[in-house]
């Protein structure tokens, strides 16, 4: 039998896009925002100057040098046995994103094959079992089983199975397996 | 109602490589093969020195500067009219060349947004309505409607419906919207 498929968001769900961001904040303009401020808004928000912010998204090596989510490097070895695991990520918007993400991929998830990467745009087009994302614009319009995987910014959110960390991931998908 | 969606390849559908192929090995290594020499086998396999052939693909531009493919301009802004059009090329082989495909189609089809554009592995998991490709690998696994654009390493297979050039594109896909 074919393995089921599952398609993996990478910022805020392999990547801690949050801690990083607000790294390269404090370290461009000398100011740290708390993780809490990003509570229920887009990121950029919760800083003093979004538009700063957002520019932060352009830098060389900004997706390069992020670090990764708890938990989710030992939780992708152990989904590959049971599953096609396919990395997901709309970088298309930073194409400069584009090799950072794919380095960023083979240092930290070298069992990821080139052939189960997928640099995108609108996710809407990729139709794989599962997704697990934190943005609603991507699990909204899904072919897949959609996963909200916890962020500051969907705090409060009540739509779709929510996960809040890898441990919960692999809860989720034992009871599949099983069931 | 939702407009259907086309994926279409990128090396040998929207760009010439075959012919950026033969000059940059010209260029390289001082000998010009015919582009008859690649009928019916794999494109490395019609150069002296394949190795040496394969090599090229992981230069810094070679497909940053290849050509389009004739008439394709056209018939893209034509399709945009009534189908949504998504590019998606399985350049995650090269990923050097992730950045100077976003290029490549920035500069020669502006009309293609970000949200459109799909760089990936494995085609399996891309779900749209036709699928243009010159390669079985991609269109034998295909949930889309399997369309085989002719290239020289593609002669003589009898499978799939078969286009020879952009003109037949917009042949078969005037009768799917009149129909």
């Amino acid at each position: 039998m074919n393995k089921k498929s599952i398609a993996v968001d990478m910022d805020n769900v392999l990547v801690d896009i949050e801690v990083n961001w607000i790294e390269a904040y404090e370290e461009a303009f000398g100011v740290r925002i708390a993780r809490e401020a990003m509570l229920g808004i887009p990121e950029d928000q919760a800083f003093p100057d979004p538009a700063a912010a957002w520019s932060l998204l352009y830098k060389p090596g900004f997706f390069r040098n992020a670090p990764v989510i708890a938990g989710a490097q030992e939780a992708i070895l152990k989904l590959q046995e049971h599953f096609d695991i396919y990395i997901v990520s709309a970088a298309m918007e930073f194409p400069n994103s584009l090799l950072e993400k794919y380095d960023w991929l083979n240092e930290h998830f070298p069992s990821i094959h080139w052939r189960n990467i997928v640099l995108c745009g609108d996710k809407s087009v990729i139709h794989t079992d599962y997704l697990i994302d934190d943005h609603l614009k991507n699990l909204d319009h899904t072919r897949a089983e959609p996963i909200l995987f916890s962020a500051s910014h969907n705090a409060g959110i009540d739509k779709h199975r929510r996960v809040n960390s890898w441990a919960e991931v692999l809860e989720f998908f034992e009871t599949e397996i099983a069931g």
